[in-house]
């Protein structure tokens, strides 16, 4: 048995785990844009990636260079660096050739597409890395780009013989309605002595039900990344606690993420049962949780169960108007046929979606397939914030 | 050969035709809100349905009937009578049962979802209806719902031998972001003598490059229809006149739809080319139509081509960083690798942005396919429109 507590140190939590935001004058005012995480010794790593075919320099470097062991992360905000080319991977080898005394470093990066990095900039801000700080709250500060807050977490698994090990991290997005810009970057940290194959698989594995539960499959921008990196400093591992534990912080990574939604005010669960299968309900999950019109009707506190039923309809699963049940959290507006949206249940659905989080559940009374999908609701200040990024 | 010139008279400027608009009492302040079409003698029925899998009672009663002619059509707004089950059915029965002197009339709907008919304000309207009325521009005004203006149009064919034909339609249709709550609807009517399989299959293929061409795959909404219908009064056909007429007829009610996108304050076209298929050409055509950040970014006049690369790479076709062009009108700002993005250049795209009208291409460079899109941008009055529709 084991026991998973929250702690505080973001990435740094970890044993052996260094980290740090600085200003290189990328994001205007002396705002934080670049971090790092350096490990006191080198780090098995696994990594998921966007599926976008426009993946920029950083995924291309670090796939260009095939199986290897890190003991530094390099990350800039404000600029993508994709679609580049090839001045892309030169600019960022040209960049990590001025770091001194680290094995391997990563680069990664965030912000503008189409724009080659400011180099010198990031050359020189690099000088301002003190490889003996433990500030995980300015590192995750520096990595924002439409974030609204920050994002961290820590914890520790503390198993029955008195060891323990950690899992930190920290990581920016919002805006998760269509991540194409958000360009959602995540690293975390582990002193856990793991083996790298089992890492990747259940990285892999945990991925599905939480990054991969806040977008819509596929839709994912240039820059996308998820890094773990283990430099075993604990000695200690179980693989049960190690899933859980990574569970808990990749899920509540995520649900910040979606909280932090630009211009968010509400947080929805889109619990889907009784699909022909499993990956049918993920459909169903992920087009309501991207319904342009659901997400307007959320925002509107509008209960418009007739839009959460035509979106069930055009996500092209298998569904049944005389078969369909829908719920806002405990209350049933729609029983296979059976209309319950008098004015009383209109009023209460309305109560339950004025709160900041509630639970939007469909069966659709086919099968037993199951999806949780989560997202936001879209209002003015989305717009407000889309209209004009660049700037 | 033949001539294809604009004429008026909307859908009554086939010969034989007769519509006209009225207010039941089921929109507020008396606005019209029921619409009939009248021939003088039957008609053959050519039909495109939603794909949606909870499409509404009207399509499941139409469908019921299997073949048949007809000589009426009753159309009401304000409610889809969708998501009704067979209490929907009944009510279409019921109603229908108060026309007189009518063959195989035919029910549509537009409106709320998940609500019964008001059946008696409904009936107690209909009998307004004056079939001698010619009066089309009421008959398209009382089937708009979120529509900022309604859209009809009229077309002549004139033939070598002096012969001709009329093609009349209205529609109705705002918001193509994302149908499902706009429901459009089109009815079209001819004069044409063209036989019930020819008019089907010409009807399917113009759907393909006009209708569809406006909103993304399956993401139709509970009601989406279109109706041609033919009564071959003029005793004339050429089928190549025929098709190129309905082309034009259809093209320009989907790019009335696209511009009076709920909010809309422009109108895109999405020219894909260069892709490995005219289907992968479509999917990324109306991905790009489709993404809300390419949206806010055509609203902010903001040319972020990186959100335009970063769509095509999202959407899951085959397509290159180093073979994909993007140009905004004639300005190529990315080509094949190199960005042509510099200060000037984007004070010209932004230029074109400032248009009302402009077209946003993508040579993907790996063959042959192509397609055109059409869309709009999204801003703060879709969001005010779709908060609270149901008020």
């Amino acid at each position: 048995m084991y026991k998973i507590v929250q702690t505080t140190g973001g990435v740094c939590a970890s044993n052996g785990f260094y980290a740090d935001g600085i200003s290189a004058g990328l994001k205007k005012n002396n705002a934080l844009d670049m971090a790092f995480i350096y490990s006191e010794n080198e780090c098995e790593i696994a990594s998921v990636f966007t599926t976008n075919k426009m993946y920029a320099a950083p995924i291309k470097h670090f796939r260009a260079k095939g199986s290897f062991k890190t003991n530094f992360v390099l990350i800039n905000s404000k600029n993508a660096n994709a679609m580049t080319g090839q001045a892309g991977l030169e600019d960022i080898d040209e960049i990590l050739s001025h770091l001194e005394n680290v094995t391997n470093p990563i680069m990664s990066s965030t912000g503008v597409i189409g724009a080659r990095l400011p180099k010198q900039k990031i050359i020189e801000g690099m000088k301002q890395f003190d490889l003996t700080k433990r500030e995980p709250s300015s590192a995750s500060k520096a990595i924002m780009t439409t974030d609204a807050f920050s994002k961290e977490i820590a914890l520790k698994v503390e198993l029955d013989d008195g060891k323990s090990f950690s899992i930190g991290a920290m990581a920016k997005g919002a805006g998760m309605i269509n991540p194409a810009m958000a360009t959602m970057l995540c690293f975390i940290t582990t002193d856990a002595d793991v083996a790298k194959q089992e890492m990747q698989d259940i990285l892999d594995e945990v991925t599905k039900t939480t990054f991969n539960a806040i977008s819509v499959d596929g839709d994912t921008s240039t820059n996308d990344t998820v890094l773990l990196l283990s430099n075993a400093k604990s000695g200690v591992y179980d693989a049960d606690a190690f899933k859980e534990a990574l569970f808990k912080v990749m899920h509540f990574l995520a649900l910040e993420m979606v909280r932090d939604g630009e211009g968010a005010t509400k947080l929805v669960t889109y619990k889907v049962s009784g699909a022909k299968s499993d990956r049918e309900a993920e459909i169903v999950a992920k087009t309501l949780s991207d319904s342009l019109l659901v997400k307007t009707a959320l925002y509107g506190e509008d209960p418009n169960w007739g839009r959460i039923a035509s979106t069930v309809g055009a996500s092209g699963v298998e569904a049944y108007e005389e078969k369909l049940k829908i719920s806002f959290d405990t209350h049933c507006v729609y029983d296979k046929g059976v209309l319950n949206f008098d004015e009383e249940m209109e009023k209460k659905c309305a109560i339950v979606m004025g709160h900041k989080k509630f639970t939007i559940s469909c069966d659709l009374g086919v099968g037993k397939g199951s999806f949780k999908a989560y997202g936001c609701d879209l209002g003015h200040e989305y717009v407000n914030i889309n209209a004009d990024y660049r700037t």
